[in-house]
């Protein structure tokens, strides 16, 4: 498989940031959902350059998408939706000058080795984050099965730049109040104070010809338990696989995560209590999977960040062409941070496995059975 | 997909802890790989429960493995390999006592709430880290096929209760000696005396009737660049994948992982430069994966393994029959640490992972074209 | 993907003619399901050498399995079922004389130049037709699961030597009558005196030291409409699939098949009518089928299964180690027809198809779900 | 799996007849395929209705392609390739008169109940054979590569409306002449008399309001032996289920097919015997596959198109929203035959089942590895 993920709910991804068009075909979404637009509209909003114009890229594109199939009647068919976005605001130029030089934490030299010099090299090609805009659009159609089955998925920026933001509420109903806060905010911080602060880091990187990286915490609140495979397809592998393609992110942990390695057992185990007609965990250290599969409380992960690649000093490199070392200095119009525009991509990504997940179990007709 | 994975090495992963066998089908091994048996003996031997008696649990099980088909005068066939461990040493009364309570930490309550309560329940059944014997198995029959291309991987306890070893080394020819030296040590540590005071600890939790956890550190050395899919199927994807399909392990990060969040863009970039005629980065913070593809550095991740689950203290739990508080002794035999059994397994995944992807691009016959 | 087949219900096939086992992985089966044993049993008898002496290979295999995994108190547990059958009456020597010949009609000389060599060569190895058992015991199961759902699945003998049977009946009570007739048969006709003529054209051929071959016909009743999806994963293209992994054959036919090579339009298409509640067509020319989704009418598909490749007259081949020309003389023991044996596997491969599309849609809980 | 199909060279098509674009995702092509746009053009101009106005619909489509991603400067980028064909010439208003009539022979019903209504109607929507056009632009590409191989597809009207046109030679001398000169045909015959009085008798079925089908015979000349998978993923498998995706296909047969029924052994048996270096079979009974595995000689395999199911008589049907027997006069503009467009159809997912196998043994990059 190449830029295809999901066995129940397809998403095959396709497009190069400097090409005609990106886009993606959803196969196994149900037919005669009515597609809340205005949502995926936000969600690539979200996601979007230009929607921040200090923290963000010069590059201005509206992200104007365009359904070629799969939708009638203001619904899904059932058969594979498409959409695409074109690409407008290209300078590819920009590139031209410097695309024998490889530049450092991109996938230049990786894409030239794969391919043999024949993938397109304009603004990383395939491997831009701006392949990122259909999946959020895919994710906000997922995202609109799981909240009429009752469960929300938010994300917040926990760390950016070394400040850190509070974490999301352990109780449910305040993780819900969390949630949905988050969710409405374009730069995602439960203490909006420290995301002042995180803002002026990105700033001051920025006018250091710099770039900064930082922590995401996603929770999903209102998962049945029961939901995920043994073994090779647990929530976890599968949550981890769709994160790890978001470009910049290199880390990801469940519950306690890297806490567990100083946790002894009878810390990191959470106990079982009735609550009410509910078997529920009195803390919930494995966030909300056990051996794989949702126990029932809010799923909780957290995904680092690594600071933009693209800055504005100059750096070492090689000229992949003469294959001697070079010194680059980046055009083009880059973020000094991209974490708060990967928040929507990792809560799109996060509804995918998801939706993925309950179809095994429950078939593609699941998701219009509420 | 279940319990299968793999797209051009696929492993068909089967059996329960106290059922009559536990084993794997290996579909897509190349034709004339002559096998190392003794190399898988060694690798199951690492993992199995009784190699070091003070530190795991007592279950005695020699796990003879039977190949059932796909080997032919000392040689794989091409068709399926299928490896079979038979069950021997099981006490199931041990779990008839207790199979209403559930285990905290375990997936007793998530099995039952998936599987509607069939599930074989005696010793997690399915949910088993007896499972990883096979896993196990078709691992090493992928680090021999990795190693014949030049590919060596090597797993050491970077911390243990709290307690850290050396990193691995970062000059290649330091860190192949380190890879060799660590592969031959039933309690793998770079650094001796860190290795003996983990070993104290764990022996301190077992008096305390509790278990600790810890953080494996794994290299890749080897690697050309260019292996791995843009997306959805980058290296990092597909390792995560199979690294969170392991009992226990709740994060993963790759090269300087969750540190990027506190990094400036100007130090997380890893450098280009010439090496003689060969293409290196002068850091390797990526840990060997750019735009999740290889870039030919080492790959680099660490992975967190929780405490083990089953402690013989007293817990707070449910009975899932009654629906009702209950208090729970674990009965049977169990391990105050299965970081250092998890230590192979974690190696297998990785090379199973690494073939499949090598073949997307080269083929199953890429397997024996040295 | 290799010797695997389902998305959904997923079968890992493993096995050689004169290995140790043969056998299969069966995952995503739906947890309890009170197997049928007797039923299993009772269709690998069908199968089963030996079960009618004067017809088949004198090879005495009792193909007695072994359930090795996802079976705990008589019900699949939900994980993969794994079934084995050891192989006991082999006599590998007859292979070993004339094994540089390739045998005309069998996968000799392909398996050679696919595994070069590596391959199995006693008995056809991985081809071997005896691998067909543990297909047929994964079909059994599927059966069960079909019939709980009011599906039933029959195939007879259409043709065999020249000699016809009776078509299955076109009104939906006769056909019922007619399958449930073939299924409690060993040599399944409906017209016994044509029958009887098959099985004197069969002895006739054997005393020719030649073999026959035939068509079977077959039959779905009581499928609902809307199973099935467009283009690539037609109801045609699953069942075709399946159809063709069954050693022998060599066509496929829906409905009216190649007659349709003759029809008009008029006369080929099938018209509506309401029959009582239900949409009904008059006549069945498509087989059950339209535009490859079911359509609620009996699904009914032709398949020719050719002669027996195994014969003991001389034939001209080639030495495949000296690569000239050479004769060879058949050892063994082998059938001068096998289509009587090919039956049950066109059921259980029928079986395995629909169950697979059905949890397409329906998710594998479908399969208790009555 | 939906509308998606192949494991190494995956194609995911989209569209509806009447919806703004069809089209498809390819991914797994090789990067630096020079694509030969003039030959993709050529197969849709074979496909395209309106490239012969007497025997084909009324309805203009140029069919234009856009490609939309994957290609870059002449080349393949080695990234998924999307090709889009927007829909021009849709007279959507013919079908709403007619909606809620099930037009017999086709999808209507069939998708009404698997989509419970929501699906696009007009034209079929995602079940119309405009679909094919991606699918002939896909195929055109793999044809393209495999012609770099050495290896040619063909195919020819064996018969239509009751016409026999010569066989295709079996000698590989004649076949290659025979294949390259039904390729240039807009009727592709190898007689050309034959052919004449097919376009006859179509035209005499028209002026009855009426429609035929046929049969077509597909030859696949140059293939290495040794290609294809055992048992599950065999190369009559795999065609059969791509050739089973094209509407109006019924079924298939490889080499003598459904004349096995009749044979001997000992006539069906295709002799091994030296030419020269190589080893070849003296009659091609098999039609080129043994054990589901290439045997390189010509790989033979016929198709049978029923006749055209939308025809201008008045037919019986029902009104699915009333529930109840209506009649139906359609609408539009239909073909009195398709076999004539399902020809290079046929050949396009002949040429994408075997790149799909080649590339399981050799890789991706064995497209471009000449």
């Amino acid at each position: 498989m190449k830029s295809i993920f999901g066995k129940n709910l397809t998403v095959a991804l396709f497009g190069e940031s400097h090409g005609s068009a990106i886009g993606a075909v959803i196969d196994g979404l149900a037919p005669g959902i009515e597609l809340n637009l205005a949502h995926i509209r936000r969600q690539l909003d979200l996601r979007r350059a230009g929607a921040n114009a200090a923290l963000s890229t010069a590059r201005q594109e509206t992200d104007e998408f365009e359904i070629l199939s799969g939708w009638f009647n203001e619904h899904t068919t059932g058969t594979p939706l498409t959409i695409i976005i074109r690409n407008r605001h290209t300078k590819s130029h920009d590139y031209e000058r410097t695309k024998d030089l490889l530049r450092p934490g991109h996938a230049d030299y990786t894409a030239y080795a794969k391919y043999g010099g024949w993938q397109d090299f304009r603004g990383g090609g395939h491997f831009s984050g701006r392949l990122t805009a259909p999946i959020v659009a895919a994710g906000a159609i997922c995202e609109q099965i799981l909240t009429a089955h009752g469960i929300i998925i938010g994300t917040h920026l926990a760390e950016c730049a070394g400040i850190a933001d509070t974490p999301f509420p352990t109780s449910e109903a305040a993780l819900k109040a969390a949630i949905e806060s988050v969710n409405t905010k374009p730069f995602a911080v439960l203490d909006d104070m420290a995301g002042e602060q995180m803002q002026q880091s990105i700033l001051a990187a920025k006018s250091d010809l710099d770039s900064v990286g930082g922590i995401l915490e996603t929770a999903v609140l209102g998962m049945p338990p029961g939901i995920g495979e043994p073994f090779f397809n647990s929530v976890e592998s599968v949550l981890a696989h769709l994160v790890f393609s978001v470009p910049a992110v290199k880390g990801i942990e469940f519950g306690a995560g890297f806490s567990f390695a100083q946790m002894r057992g009878s810390q990191a185990n959470d106990p079982f209590r009735m609550a009410a007609e509910r078997i529920v965990t009195q803390s919930n250290n494995n966030g909300g999977v056990n051996g794989g599969i949702s126990n029932g409380m809010p799923i909780i992960f957290r995904t680092v960040i690594k600071p933009t690649p693209s800055i504005y000093q100059r750096q070492q490199t090689v000229n992949i062409k003469r294959h001697e070392n070079a010194d680059l200095q980046i055009q083009g119009r880059h973020d000094p941070a991209i974490i708060h525009r990967a928040r929507p991509v990792i809560d799109a990504v996060t509804a995918l496995g998801l939706v993925d997940l309950f179809c095994e179990t429950y078939g593609t007709n699941w998701q219009t059975d509420i």
